[in-house]
């Protein structure tokens, strides 16, 4: 079930979002971000929007939403992310994903950017990909992967 | 002459940047920013740098730097910059980005990534390319002209 976070989900979502982040090999982020911090980061306002993934009773991923840019170029929209390490490969990634198209959608958005996918990230490549996202270009050796070195970052894109 | 700018100086930057802002041709910010609104979308610190360009006593352009994104893409600097309307075609924009240019060398980042240049904003286009940049790609209609409707963003690159 995906629906709007709560305040109160920050608490199940910062382990993950610490943990991802930590492992240094899809976001670029701040190492070392203290809670508030954060949750400054990823817990949106609108016009934007943070949903999360609860399967029982438990938040198990979570994903933010809004405008790539402010202003004249506010019609198009980008979004981040983040599944728990243990609810990996179970499809919480792909309802995520596909409630935010329906979001953008409905919301007027003409097309979806993302501008940062590591390309070593091959799950969350084949996963855009399969919602209907192409590689626009990767901006070479722009992420510096914790086993990997320096790899690309994919800009992906979908019409709507 | 390029050099740092100062908290005195953004009463002379902010005019230019509001007429530019609000002529909707080449920035995604948004628009009727108030003074201290844009202050803080412009005036960076470090180890972003904002800096001036200077034509006898007058403040004619202002360009701003730093990391494109923090962490493991911190690495890759980015930059915009802004020329009143009044100094345009006059070497303003070049001084700007030669000094952009070897300001991230200087810094060690490896490469510098523009993530929005309005495609037809042909004389930025042309200056980024004469200093070696390259279009990496064009995110479609991914920016509202106030002129032409909706055109593309590029992504510019230049290895450093």
């Amino acid at each position: 079930m995906i629906r709007e976070a709560n305040e109160g989900d920050w608490d199940e979502i910062f382990p993950f979002f610490r943990a991802i982040v930590d492992a240094g090999e899809t976001y670029a982020y701040p190492s070392g971000l203290e809670k508030d911090e954060a949750r400054e980061l990823w817990m949106e306002r609108p016009p934007a929007l943070t949903v999360v993934a609860q399967l029982d009773s438990d938040v198990v991923g979570s994903a933010k939403m809004g405008p790539n840019h402010p202003g004249r170029g506010s019609h198009v929209a980008t979004a981040s992310f983040m599944v728990s390490p243990q609810h990996q490969s179970q499809g919480v990634g792909m309802a995520l994903g596909k409630f935010m198209i329906a979001w953008a959608r409905e919301s007027g958005y003409h097309s979806v950017q993302f501008n940062a996918v590591v390309e070593t990230n091959s799950g969350a490549v084949h996963l855009w990909e399969s919602l209907g996202f192409v590689v626009l270009a990767t901006v070479p050796q722009a992420f510096d992967h914790a086993k990997y070195g320096l790899v690309g970052l994919h800009v992906m894109y979908l019409p709507l």
